[in-house]
């Protein structure tokens, strides 16, 4: 039983790699994805959840593996005719994608958990992997940029991450719980790995709902992050400058300080080798290895190989500080 | 100044010869059209209102014309996927079609009306006529059948009118109001037109709005219906069984009787000729003329036609009945 906390397209590509190393979908069952909410926004009168989105989309082979979102091969009718109709059309929902967001907002309006939703939406695209969001509670991952306080999608989607960004806050995280199956499922998976998500706004959020940080830093399992920066940027999105902005290196390192608490192994890529002395300092081992995921044979080498790391991480009983 | 009553196809297809007649859309700023919304219904948790969708989008030269309602050209992305899904499929939005709802809903949450939303839409769409709902109350129109009583778009597209009919009702009519300004365009007009639409469940929840029968058995305007009974059937839909249901006999003459009460001029088919004495009977008005809008031309011959015989009919101040 393998526990993944996920954002959005970094996490999509893992969760592909390893569904093809577990040798297909139905042995993914194994897999408990938790998922960030903290992107998730009321779009066109629908509650849209982008990350929850992206990581079904990949489990289901239905992901635009090239965007990173949305469904492979779908249209923007819909959306062409709201812009014409004056109505803001800079968060682009594609026509098949829509369906989901209608199906989840009916399901909420009938009283439905996002939890149960999710695991509906799975259950209808035959997916066995549990897909857990992070929270049932509403968690509003806030940016504080030079033009002033902006949604994660106004900032990420609307500008583009070009403007200068401050401090990011999760509101509503201190009163959230984490939805039922989340605590467990990394107090008893035989391994956790923290995806190759932005650390701040991706896993971030999964981070500040009270209780999560806490069953990482207790948990028996080994638990493991692939670094989201390779070099010094991130791979994709803006991860780069959100940990500038919080103080943290923009490198390999700077992911481990920001999970030394409860981390055990940081999985880093082989371009950034010569930075192993310094993560290991963090009091986290470093694990080098090629984590470019460039294809579906390189997907699945690198969940291979995070695996394999697991299995002969043994249990460090060890004063983990805890942050939350 | 000529205000049309509506239903959804063959309004739509009468208000596009209307507004050739006038000599194309900027000239068609002198029609009022108003709308049934007696088969609005809430979908996928959208506000759908199909006549009002299929009059907007025949004034805009968006209509499907072959089907008679929809976006022309509009595909069925997100139906097909919320159909995978499992949700109910019944009720077919295209992509494009989608937009309006999405856009409509959207007001109407933030607290504007019907009309509103309407005209908002259509000011979008570039559209001079002025479209108005009949009420901005909610007015719903059940259909009792042989399977138990349903809403119209059960009766209509689920059950493709294939049940037996008992009767109609409108709930909530008697505490509606009409719209703002639909008194008035009956009151003010130079002529008003029935659409040739279903008299029992297109053009009778209008009907049911307390104070508009009165406004049509008061205006000084010539009153006029087209027929939309050709021979012993409707030239589309459930017309005939529904006028059977409420006593009434499937004719030009049933539709005069339905209307008598108000009613100058019945604008009936030439194959109906030999019913004329009978319409009169009713102390209506016949006029025959071809009535089947098959193309471009005979929709405008007809609108040419209507036209012409409103401004030949005299008014007749006499003591008319009311139902209401």
């Amino acid at each position: 039983m393998i526990t993944i906390l996920c954002g959005g397209t970094g996490a999509g590509k893992f969760l592909h790699g390893l569904q093809r190393a577990f040798g297909g979908r139905k042995a993914s069952r194994a897999i408990t994805a938790i998922v960030n909410t903290g992107d998730d926004l009321v779009w066109w009168g629908l509650h849209v959840s982008p990350d929850l989105d992206s990581i079904t989309y990949a489990l289901a082979g239905m992901l635009n593996h090239e965007r990173g979102w949305g469904v492979e091969g779908d249209t923007f009718e819909c959306l062409a005719r709201i812009r014409a109709l004056g109505a803001p059309g800079w968060f682009a929902l594609g026509d098949r994608d829509l369906a989901t967001h209608l199906y989840r907002t009916g399901c909420l309006r009938e009283g439905m958990t996002l939890s149960e939703v999710t695991a509906e939406l799975a259950a209808k695209l035959r997916i066995p992997t549990r897909i857990l969001p992070m929270s049932n509670d509403r968690v509003e991952t806030r940016v504080l940029t030079e033009i002033g306080e902006l949604s994660f999608q106004e900032y990420f989607v609307r500008e583009r991450y070009a403007v200068r960004v401050g401090s990011v806050r999760f509101v509503g995280a201190t009163e959230a719980r984490p939805a039922p199956g989340v605590l467990p499922a990394i107090a008893e998976a035989e391994a956790v790995v923290l995806a190759p998500s932005n650390p701040i706004t991706s896993i971030g959020p999964i981070l500040a709902v009270p209780g999560i940080r806490q069953a990482l830093a207790t948990t028996r399992a080994p638990v493991l992050a692939i670094s989201p920066i390779v070099g010094n940027a991130a791979v994709s999105g803006p991860a780069g400058d959100l940990m500038r902005a919080h103080g943290l290196p923009v490198s390999a390192v700077g992911v481990a300080k920001a999970y030394c608490d409860f981390l055990d192994v940081l999985v880093m890529d082989t371009q950034d080798a010569a930075l192993a002395p310094q993560v290991e300092a963090t009091d986290v081992r470093a694990h080098v290895c090629n984590t470019m995921m460039r294809d579906d044979a390189t997907k699945e080498a690198l969940a291979r190989e995070v695996l394999r790391v697991a299995k002969h991480t043994k249990f460090r009983p060890r004063e983990r500080a805890t942050r939350s």
